[in-house]
């Protein structure tokens, strides 16, 4: 890579295999396309689309719906290319190289990424045997001088729920920036999305792609007050959520009572699961997300491998399971019965 | 905005009105919808779609349909949110805060924003006239010291052909790197996107968001040596482009053939739209995109905005006219003719 500049030399191009047969149980995915309503109603509006225009940059129909959800101003709200480019906006606006960001550690892998796109210094706060504690943060704060503070609730990968009153502990303790990611919110008891508009340093990000069943249309959501929305609005590129995203995600938002059922099922299973692989003797740790954090023994995954059941791995004997369908949870609690170490 | 840095203090929220009603000349937009073949064959493919799961990341089958037709090798190809996303990836790979970028002015204005990102420094190379000349742009390569030399062809706003010579000398000339923007070359005389394999030193970037009429879709695509497309890659965000993107734009490009009719008609209404505007007496440029370059008096556009039909103003008493269908066409004709100045 002749022409990339001196502090990239290390970046490699990432790849990742395309998996299209076995039980896939890697990417939090939900292991269920939207409901058939949602879907009806997409394929009536396609008809009306026009491929030839440029999406609506300002995605004024979909801000409506996301705010009407949450009972508050379009103005509060903007829409990217997944909760991933809202965030890439905001280290890339608040970040001078050297600047400093913290977080537990592990969270979600591109908290550190972006940090380092923008040659700022990523501060990780460890948890005791992976459970975070509130006040090692807080005092992480206040012993450094982080301008922005991630905080992912429930966390990718652990699952562990960062409860209302401690992300507000949190946030009340710093004048850094505080990007609250509730991707996996859904999942657990307490939406509680709207803290957002009670600081001026908050920015909470949200996504289509967990609960709502929809990677593939690439669209997230951040909710701050509006010189926070306008901030990510200066960086963000023109026009970059397509218009067949803006109309799924709008019907999605709209309905999203008709994703009860689908939630309520992984919510149970993720329970049975839990229990399952305690009972099998793993280390698992308590999730209000839709995946279960595990210790278990290499040679479990490579039986999983064998049989087609992709879950994903952070290092030696230490998992993330994505909570499956009933049937594919059954497929791999059986498999890994039939394990001999 | 009080969290953004000091640098970007000055930027501003970009918004566009959203314009649904009269004829919109504006955005470089084809007037026409894709063929009906090719939007029935991704209705088909819809139905087989899997919402809850990402998208391809590398983008396997889309790469390989573009290989296909150059007659390349996938590896050297790589998609973006737009070829925007890609151009973004190159600025941010290369650029250190204080480099310098050349290219002609005026030009795509993302150049300059994209610059501007990452703390770089612009020059820009004016024509007489608004016509470039090549060797001034060699020149201000010799006398400066850019990493990045960039070339739109046909240019926009202009219209102007730098045609494979030429480009091949500046590139000759240099051991910069050269962005040469192809958005609009489906529209000229030749389509000269395979010299990106001759040389180290070029990327070809190219859309579908003009004559494959689909720019709903946002989704572009980078042609280079394989070590650029893995610096590219290095930078670029996972799964930005969304499996529905994917689908239209594989189908698009393998049923290049079925967009004929529309891009001639589009051809043959630019040179008529010339004849007619200089008739008018505007001063015309000489255009091989679907857009025309005038400069006329900013009355003329008072006027067709009292009766919807929207083109783009550069600065006073300068637009650029995007070619319509003929209809539409005819009716911007008929409007400016009615103008007394």
């Amino acid at each position: 890579m002749k022409y990339i500049k001196e502090s990239f030399k290390g970046l490699k191009p990432y790849h990742s295999s395309l998996i299209t047969d076995g039980i896939i149980l890697n990417a939090n995915e939900s292991p269920y396309n939207p409901p058939k309503e949602i879907i009806d109603l997409f394929k009536k509006e396609i008809e009306n689309v026009e491929f030839n225009r440029y999406p609506d940059m300002d995605e004024r129909a979909l801000c409506q719906a996301i705010a009407d959800k949450f009972k508050i101003n379009p103005n509060n709200v903007t829409i990217g290319v997944g909760s991933d480019e809202l965030l890439d906006c905001v280290f890339r606006a608040v970040l001078n190289k050297g600047d400093e960001v913290i977080g537990f550690s592990p969270s979600f892998s591109m908290y550190k990424v972006f940090t380092e796109l923008v040659g700022g210094k990523y501060i990780e706060i460890f948890g005791d045997d992976y459970l975070f504690n509130i006040d090692d943060l807080i005092n992480g704060i206040k012993n450094n001088n982080p301008k922005l503070v991630l905080i992912c609730s429930p966390n990718n990968p652990t699952g562990q729920y960062i409860a209302e009153a401690d992300a507000r502990r949190i946030i009340e303790s710093t004048d850094a920036l505080v990007l609250l990611d509730l991707a996996y919110i859904d999942f657990s008891d307490n939406d509680y999305s709207n803290i957002a508009l009670d600081y001026d340093n908050v920015i909470v990000f949200r996504t289509f792609s967990k609960a709502m069943s929809l990677p593939s249309i690439r669209c997230g959501y951040a909710i701050s007050r509006d010189f926070n929305i306008d901030m990510i609005n200066s960086i963000k590129a023109p026009y970059s959520v397509t218009t067949m995203s803006q109309i799924m995600a709008t019907i999605a938002i709209k309905n999203f009572d008709l994703y009860k059922d689908q939630i309520d099922l992984i919510k149970s299973e993720r329970e049975r699961l839990y229990n399952e692989l305690n009972k099998l003797g793993f280390n698992c740790y308590k999730s209000q997300a839709n995946f279960i954090f595990v210790t278990m023994d290499d040679k479990y995954n490579e039986v999983l491998l064998e049989n087609k059941i992709y879950i994903r791995k952070f290092k030696s004997n230490i998992y993330r399971i994505t909570v499956g369908s009933k049937d594919e949870n059954n497929k791999l609690i059986e498999v890994l019965k039939c394990v001999k170490l």
